[in-house]
Order: structure tokens, then C-alpha cells, then sequence
């Protein structure tokens, strides 16, 4: 018994048509010989729908209820989707995170997979043709419900693949992953291959291809990921350990409503910093772009979503509130443009390159890591910017 | 802490606005001292259209998936008060069948409650004001939901009110119980105190106001059932042991679309009959009104709802299929009005003004029981024979 883990997004069952060709295809793979086992995201907008009624509904929104709501449109697409295969001949049973038993820890909103205890799902592939998983949901011993954070569902599906050893594929409406963002970009190059790293680096960097949790756990545990349109049988990518053709950048992605912040003529005290990084991550605040110069005084300056803006001031006050002669700034309005590849890593000159491309960019900010080089313009820049790194690196 | 069991129904959950208003209507209650166990049906006209929504993804939609599909409408409604009710400062939780620990017995679609773990609703009362459960819905131990059948809130409520030993009031658009049902006859009187078995045979005659599981747990347990309306404070009704008033005659109902199906010149056979019942029962179709006369032949007639007349063909068809020289005929387009009142027990009479004020109306079939009488009429003659009734037994 062969099994295949697929995963479906939210545009690809967004109505009754949809959801029946996906049972087709879904049909063919089992006409195979494989045992499926296939992860849903909720049909189309119902997501944001929901969150939209819950606003109406009350100010606050509690985590916990949130998740509680949000779970149910997982729920709506795998039960339906279990019906068009029953309908087909496919024997096929949908599962909730209750059902299929997928523990999670963590907090509302943000939960992590812990384990996933395959042997149910294993003893119901046996009777069973299909089987269709809740995603972005898990439970808890206690029986809470808690979801991993918007795209979860794909980090339920390597995780499922992972769990039961089984093929990865997961497919949306785009064809599969780009040099950058082709609704964007027109001209934007699809890559056959790209590693776990430089995928890790687009994902976090906002390419919306995968949840970058699920490519952590597909690097862990060594999954191949392909990722294809649910719409057509043209060829997709995949994610994997290596990159057979080692291109030195990869990919491109732009991440809009930047906010930077900046703490300058702090005394010099790495104790300080650390306390500072330690209480922002303690609040969940996903910050990047950092930056730390220390020189007659101590300067700061990291980057935040500007949706973030108002967390972050609350936790700097309460770290900073003894302290005097600091100047603390919020700048917004700028976009994040990074470039990403493994090559890098063994290719000189990238770095002189990028700053030759964006010579007539103002950069705000600039940080590297191995396999990545990201800087910040104003929101107005950034077109001019795209365009000129698509240029010099081929993407 | 005394515990209240409230029940609101789609129509009072229907919207934003009116989550809202119930969770007003909570807070009063939970501001009196008294801890809630709140149970909600699916929002508004939800469970209507994702069955729709079902026929146009697959024919056949598998009971199972149906159930599936159909329980996350409650948890919509249950998360979003739950965030309503913590707006306003009433520390809530919202579970669904498997937090709430719900245990089913029997086919999905009519599931029956075989037990609740009061434990776990206890303890979280201790930290909370109040619980929203997801009502309609139960799990079994092998982890499946089913769902109790449409208006089956009622049911969780009830069930609920007995395992906590709590009272148990039930919240819909309508302000109790009536003579006849208010929305087809503006006249209809609101009854101050109806008893089980009145309410029963009002509820299996298609009287909408309760679920009729729910008045049979009811009555088993001796809870009092307070049907009041979501949007006035206009007293209601109760369901209750002993009516206080005890009129003759305290309500009529009326079901449309019932079949006739007739049997006649069988050979006389008390086997046959019992036969032929037996593999009714065991279909599920449920037959009313059985009217057997046994003489030279045997005539065997009974009502069932025009929409299960294939599934009535085909079940008799099998038992039938080796005999000869009998006549079968359904006859369709009826309407079965009943009278229901524990006065009738005692007093006499009841019968002769029964048939007195439908001396104008053509009755295809007539049954009694101790509390109830039933004709069938063509529906053409329905409004004429509600109305006599209703004149006649001052409805």
C-alpha cells in the first residue's frame, strides 16, 4: 500500500464544481493504486468571512473562540469532499483534528504540531479509499482546539507525510514555485527545484508558496515537497534536500507594511539587548531585520509588521520605562525585498551585485545571512527596485 | 451555584445583532447568581443551506459526511456567542460534542443521547459563568459525530437539564406553546401549562414547537420545560407533569403532505399484518394513523409523508411479492388535523363534538387514542376543518 499525502487550498474547493474535480483527480491517483490521505483548507473566502462575522460579533475576538470558529470551515470542505469521492466510488471518510488525533501544543492561533498518531489513520486507510484531514487544526489532551496560524495547512500535511512516510504533494492555484510572486510579476520564472533553506528563507521572507513551518518539518524529516496546480497537469516544484541545478539566486519575494524601528544612544549593555529581543519574543512579535551597533552609544533598529506597531511600543515601554536620554522611532511604510538562493553560499560578488542593481534605491536598511540578502525602501521605491534585481539576477 | 439550561434556536442566533441580544438575556441571568449551560442550534437558515450546498456537490451525501457537514453549524453559532458573552464580562466557554463529552447511541442523522459526563461541565463551571454547547450533535466512542435529527437542540438541552439537575428553558422566535401554531392561525391561544403526553403526541403531529425525544427525556426525568420568546419577556409556557388548567382539548395540529396507502382484500392473516409492519419499522418509515379491519378480507390503510412513498413502495413490494388478488393504491395530496388534550380521558363527548363540527368536511380516515383525534381530509379542505375545530373547541 502506497500512500500519498496531497493537500488542497482553499481556492482549489471554493465551490461545488471545484470540489468535485478535485475528487477526480484525487479519483486518478487512487485508479493507481495509492491510498490517499488528503489535507483541505476551508473553501475560498470562508475564512475571512468568519473573521469578518466574528468582528461584527464582538470587539475582542478571544483566541480561543477564534479558533474554535475558524476550525469549522476545514470541516465544511473535508466533509463535502467525502461525499463528491463516495459519489465517484471512492470509498473516502473525512476527519477532524479530533478524529485523526493530531496533537498540538502552543498557544491559540500559533499551535505547533506535537505528534500525530498515525496508527488511526493507518487502520482506516485500510477499509478506506481516501481519507480527508481537517487542516490548520489540532487538538490538545485537554481537548481544546487550536489552529496553526493562517496556511497551517500545509504544515498539517507534511506533518501527516511525514507521520505516515508517505509521498508530499500540495496544490493550489499557482502552477508551482516562482522566482517571485507571478501575480506580481508577470515575468516571474517557475523553478523545477529549491532547497529546504532557500524555501525557508522565501516563506519567511512572505512568498506565499508554503507555510514555513511546514518546510521546517518536511527539512527535519527529509520529505520531498511538490507543489503543482490543482487546475492543470503542467509540471510543479519541488522542495527538497538538494538543488539539482543550484541556480545562485533562486528566488525573489517583497513583504509591504514594513514599520522600523529604532532605539538609538542607549548605553552600551548587551544585557539590554538581550532583555529587549527576550521580552518581544516573549510577546510573540516576530521581528527581523536586525540590526545592533554599538559605538559611543548603543543603536538599534529591527523591523516589524505595522500591524505589530502598538505590541512592540507596549513591550518596549515596559523594558524601557527607567531609562532616559534614548530616542525611540517608528518609521512606516516601507516594503522588505529580498534575494535567496543556496548558491550564494559559494558564489562571490552577489553582495556587489545587489547594491550595483539598486544603486538608484534609497536603502533604509540592509542585513544578510548566508543564503540571503534583504533590504528595506520606502513603499514608492519598490518597484523600481523588483525590477532592477529581476534584471541583474535573471529571475 | 444553581444552574440554569437555556436553549436559544436558529432564529434567535440568526445574526450578529441578535448573538448579541442573547448574550444580554445571559448576563441577566448570570447577574441573578445563577451559573449557564447555554445551548444553541446553527445560525439562522445555516443548516438549510449547507445541506443545499451538499445536493450540489454530491448526489447521494452519505449520512455520515452529512453529519459532518451539518454539526459545525452550532459551533459557529456556540464560538461566536461565547466571544459576545466575554465582550460584556461573562467569563464563557464554548465546547462542542466532543469537549462537552456528548455520548450517542444509534444511525447518523437520528442519533439518540445515551449519556453525558456532568463531570466535566461541573468543573469548568468553576472558572466560567457560562458554557455554550453545541446542541444537535453527539459523539460515539469509536470518535464519530452524529447528529439527533433536525430540531434535536432541543434534545441536548433537555438531556443536559436532566444530567445537571438544573432547570431548563428554551428560547425560540415564538412566546410558547399554542392551541394550534400561531404563524398559519393568528387566532391560536398560548397555553400556560401543557403535560408530556399532550406535548408529545402535539410534537410527533407536527406541532414545531419541541423536538419530541426531548419532552420524552422530559417527562422520564421530571424536568419542567419553560418555552419563552429570544425577544420579549412576554410569559411562555410550561411543560410540565400535571396541567394545573386541565382543559378538554388543548391543541390542534395539522401535517400536510401525508400519503394514504390502502391494502385491501388481503387474505386474513394476523401474521401478514405483523409482517408487513415489522419490515415498515425496520425501513425507518415511519406510518401513522393505521387503520387494519379484518371481515371477509383484510384492509389494511395507513398515512405516511408523501415523500417516502417510493421507500414505502419498495418495502412492501418485497413483502407482497408472492401474493395475489390483493389492491394496493397510494393516494397522496392529504392533510391529517388532530385534536390533543389529557381532558379527553375524562370527559366525555369529545368524539360526538368532533365529528359535529366536521359534519360539512369529507373524512378519508379516522384514529383515536386516549388523547388525541385524527382525520385525514384532502387538503383543499383543511383551512375549513381548522377552523370549525378551532370554533368548535375554542382553540
Amino acid at each position: 500500500m502506497k500512500i500519498i499525502v496531497q493537500k488542497y487550498g482553499g481556492s482549489s474547493v471554493a465551490d461545488a464544481e471545484k470540489i468535485k474535480n478535485v475528487a477526480l483527480k484525487i479519483s486518478k491517483k487512487v485508479k493507481e493504486k495509492n491510498k490517499l490521505v488528503v489535507v483541505v483548507s476551508a473553501m475560498g473566502k470562508t475564512t475571512d468571512n468568519l473573521i469578518k462575522l466574528s468582528k461584527e460579533v464582538s470587539k475582542t475576538s478571544i483566541p480561543r473562540e477564534l479558533d474554535m470558529l475558524l476550525t469549522t470551515g476545514e470541516q465544511v470542505s473535508a466533509s463535502l469532499l467525502a461525499m463528491a469521492l463516495n459519489d465517484i466510488g471512492i470509498k473516502s471518510k473525512s476527519l477532524n483534528a479530533f478524529q485523526a488525533k493530531i496533537m498540538t501544543t502552543g498557544d491559540y492561533m500559533q499551535a505547533r504540531i506535537k505528534n500525530l498518531k498515525a496508527k488511526r489513520i493507518n487502520d482506516l486507510l485500510k477499509e478506506n479509499e481516501a481519507l480527508i484531514i481537517t487542516g490548520f487544526q489540532g487538538i490538545t489532551e485537554d481537548d481544546e482546539i487550536k489552529t496553526l496560524g493562517r496556511g497551517g495547512s500545509d504544515t498539517s500535511a507534511v506533518a501527516l507525510a511525514a507521520a505516515l512516510n508517505a509521498k508530499c504533494e500540495i496544490y493550489s492555484d499557482v502552477a508551482g514555485i516562482y522566482t517571485t510572486d507571478p501575480r506580481l510579476h508577470p515575468g516571474a520564472k517557475k523553478l523545477k527545484y529549491i532547497t529546504y533553506d532557500e524555501m525557508l528563507e522565501m516563506s519567511s521572507l512572505g512568498a506565499k508558496v508554503l507555510h514555513s513551518r511546514s518546510v521546517e518539518i518536511a527539512k527535519k524529516f527529509g520529505i520531498t515537497i511538490y507543489c503543482g496546480s490543482t487546475f492543470s497537469d503542467e509540471e510543479g516544484s519541488y522542495v527538497m534536500k538538494k538543488n539539482i541545478e543550484q541556480p545562485i539566486v533562486s528566488g525573489l519575494s517583497v513583504m509591504d507594511h514594513q514599520t522600523q524601528v529604532t532605539l538609538s544612544n542607549l548605553p552600551v549593555d548587551n544585557n539590554l539587548v538581550q532583555q529587549i529581543f527576550e521580552k518581544v519574543a516573549r510577546e510573540g512579535l516576530n521581528v527581523d531585520m536586525i540590526s545592533v551597533i554599538s559605538n559611543a552609544g548603543l543603536n538599534i533598529s529591527f523591523t516589524i509588521v505595522e500591524e505589530k506597531k502598538s505590541s512592540i511600543a507596549k513591550a518596549l515601554n515596559i523594558i524601557l520605562k527607567d531609562m532616559k536620554g534614548f530616542n525611540l522611532h517608528y518609521n512606516s511604510g516601507y516594503s522588505k525585498i529580498s534575494i535567496v538562493g543556496i548558491g550564494m553560499k559559494s558564489s562571490s560578488g552577489v553582495a556587489s551585485r545587489f547594491f550595483k542593481a539598486l544603486e538608484k534605491v534609497p536603502l533604509t536598511l540592509v542585513t544578510t545571512s548566508e543564503i540571503k540578502i534583504s533590504c528595506l525602501v520606502e513603499e514608492k521605491f519598490k518597484d523600481k527596485a523588483v525590477k532592477a534585481l529581476v534584471t541583474a539576477f535573471e529571475l
